[in-house]
């Protein structure tokens, strides 16, 4: 197989199922000539001889790869994120000119993009950090794509990526997020949000099994009519599909013979990581990301259990309790993404990003896994008030809460009496109430920690730092903030 | 000033309040002598002058004080974390001999300390990472240390330690940790669990006054009354005279005047980072982290209280309400030590250390912010099966969890019904349910994951990983584990 030469506007390295369905995507767009590299060359030939209609330029070295792209040069990674991405990294850059334009489509720790870009900015090269989301089936059909990266950069490489990208409301889903990693960055949160998303839904479906007795055959219908709302979303719209699949081999619902012990790859650990470096209470994803620990928790399930018989109280069922489940899980959702997107916010203080929060709600609307109606809401608020300090702070989600809070509270009480867990909603429920509080427990925190460590504190009714001599006669005396 | 040569058996860098206090705690001991200094050499004098009755050797230069010190020389540094600590180990380290011993005191990241002690041991220097815990009044009279580093370090420092730690039922509560890092990792622990038991406190104070209308006075009460119970601890003891002292200008109880934004100082956040990191469910110490930056995000938090007014219904509280408060408390703490130890685990398996899980319950009961009559119990649990998965599968703590499990899902429903957050108390019952389910909904989260990414399943029926072609004919193939 022999390789045009300098014929292709875009290459691809890195042909597992993400990266050839993403080739085949670019390839599959008017005007797009695609360059493709895979180290193990099977895999190179196995896309050529499935997609030769599709016109790419197979290349068997990395130097025939680089001969085959049209400059500015543009290639996309597509590898496993860290050592991998870097020796890809570096076999590209070595041949790349200046203005040439690497992209790592793989989910990349964010702190990574912004080592690699400032490393490749010194050679003039431009890297984009650009997450991708949507699975195989996004790649294939149009992703939402969450790049980050120089201005130059967005330039050459914006037409091609709306070009691939989902469309959702008429507007391909990938805007340019801000410099540098702020696309992994968000990419990053979009995966935390995903996790809190999926933990309230497994919640729902918990309370209404084993609280409601509702049985695996309703719960596709209750999902299914759920996906007719204000909840119209992906991950509702596949829950019902799971939990419609039988097993073949035992005629049972597939989600029953499904071991309940939940993986995960890291980037939910990454967005609590970094939410809590930055100060940013995340409770919905930490909660999710915790109970996926749990569960994976075998050995330790098991002891507990043979030791512990819990005996909560029989809990009565009212007939609107599946209604009541459904605002639960709104309004979690809700706090969901309203801790995700002030994450966004933190981060792009903490980074010197300028992020466009409602940009980010559209480009998630299609494509990504957390696609959903409910992101138009999002749209609008902040098309409203830029500005906001929380979604709950917008007078249409404000207002959704408040019309759930009630069936939000049942729901909370309920699960902690009948001892299904719940901490997913009823953190949610809880980060709001310490929202609405006029007045919060901390000051006692405060308190402790002026008499234990002489931390300090602030008073309500004049400035200044304040400390009490506890050991001492215990007067006031003002002070300067504590350092140790 | 001159100081005398090689007469110190032990020093001190760094004399602000703790280093001073621990030096004089070290001074007042039979057969030590303490050669001290500062870098700025007002704080040594000072120290000298209030305290000449101690026999200190002060050195007014970094070289006069290692001059002063004994082989092998020993030297405490108790300067800030951070940079502040590298500079000053090398001064130390540029001077001191093969076999001397540097101890950093401070509340370094164990990940610091790990790195140091690795460089110093290659220069044959012994470096101790220790952590102390009980502010400035245990550094003066008796704090609970526990220190990492070599075996061979121990053995010189290890009396020393013991000669001024705090004494609980008649044993110094020090020990020798574990290697490199390792005693700062459990300073880490203590510190996110004294996050979870403070945020635990301040639920019950704001449940008992909100909702059960307790005045100040009467809490003052009823935590002296818990102090003498099971409950029995240092941080009750000090919420009872946070909750008795006045205002003198106002007359109004302190904590109602302490404004309600609590602060930190960052050993919760590593806790969390790390536990996340190392896949340990410590959700009690998580919503502890967020409560406080909830609590200090003071925009945030009337931007939502402008729009949103929350409505709990109103909510009835029976004449066993404290007692149900007292119940709950008690369970959620069990659950967040629980985690804590878990983690504990967790960090001696990832790091390769050696740590008597039973032996930091015993140091812990005396000299710390979370010394507690309960750590008694602790100890017991793991000296009735020193290989317990968790606190909760020790008969005594089962039974104990469950004896108040029934008041601990009241305080739960009511906290949630009538609009008091309650974080803390509600995630140690939903972790505690976790453990308990028979079942968790994690196998839906499975099947999500496994039809958006193709990251297959487990099978509760028989071995391998599973994969249902979700966009082909759904039927199930074996496949190896997902690595995109």
């Amino acid at each position: 197989m022999t390789a045009s030469t300098g014929q292709a506007n875009i290459g691809v390295v890195g042909l597992a199922v993400m990266g050839s369905n993403l080739a085949r995507n670019l390839a599959s767009r008017e005007g797009n000539t695609v360059a493709v590299y895979n180290r193990t060359q099977a895999r190179t030939d196995e896309l050529m001889a499935e997609h030769a209609d599709l016109g790419f330029l197979a290349a068997t070295t990395i130097d025939e790869f680089v001969a085959s792209l049209s400059t500015p040069r543009t290639a996309i990674i597509m590898v496993q994120a860290g050592r991998g991405t870097d020796a890809v990294i570096e076999q590209l850059a070595e041949r790349f000119e200046p203005g040439d334009i690497i992209v790592d489509g793989g989910n990349a720790n964010f702190q990574d993009t912004i080592r690699r870009e400032a490393e490749l900015r010194e050679k003039g090269l431009n890297f984009v950090g650009a997450g991708i989301s949507g699975g195989e089936e996004g790649a294939l059909n149009g992703p939402s794509i969450m790049p980050g990266g120089s201005d130059e950069a967005w330039q050459t490489l914006g037409p091609v990526l709306r070009s691939i990208a989902a469309v959702a409301e008429g507007e391909p889903c990938v805007t340019h997020v801000g410099h540098d990693g702020a696309g992994h960055f968000v990419k990053m949160v979009h995966n935390g949000i995903e996790y809190a998303d999926m933990q309230l839904i497994a919640e729902a479906y918990d309370l209404l099994r084993r609280v409601g007795g509702a049985s695996t055959e309703d719960l596709v219908g209750v999902f299914r009519a759920w996906n007719d709302g204000d909840l119209e979303s992906y991950l509702i719209e596949i829950t019902a599909e799971v939990l419609a699949q039988r097993d073949a081999e035992t005629g049972e619902p597939l989600v029953d013979v499904i071991a309940d012990q939940a993986g995960s790859k890291g980037t939910g650990v990454w967005t609590v990581q970094n939410a809590v470096g930055l100060g940013v209470p995340v409770s919905g994803i930490g909660e999710a990301v915790f109970a996926r620990a749990v569960s994976s928790k075998t050995t330790l399930r098991e002891a507990v259990r043979r030791t512990v018989v819990s005996r909560p109280d029989p809990v009565e069922v009212p007939d609107s309790f599946a209604d009541d489940v459904r605002a639960a899980l709104y309004a979690s959702k809700v706090v969901a993404y309203a801790q995700g997107f002030n994450l966004i916010v933190a981060g792009a203080e903490q980074y010197g990003w300028t992020i466009d929060l409602g940009a980010i709600a559209k480009i998630w609307r299609g494509g990504c896994i957390i696609r959903a109606q409910f992101l138009n809401r999002i749209v609008e608020a902040y098309q409203n008030n830029p500005d906001l300090q929380s979604l709950l702070e917008d007078p249409y989600f404000a207002k959704a809460i408040t019309d759930g809070e009630q069936a939000w509270r049942r729901i909370v009480s309920t699960a902690a009496a009948s001892g299904v867990p719940a901490p997913g909603f009823s953190s949610a429920l809880a980060y709001y109430d310490s929202l609405a509080s006029d007045r919060l427990p901390a000051a006692l925190i405060q308190g402790q920690r002026d008499f234990f460590g002489a931390h300090t504190y602030q008073r309500v009714d004049k400035p200044g730092v304040f400390h009490t001599l506890w050991s001492g006669d215990r007067t006031e005396i003002a002070t300067e903030p504590s350092t140790h």
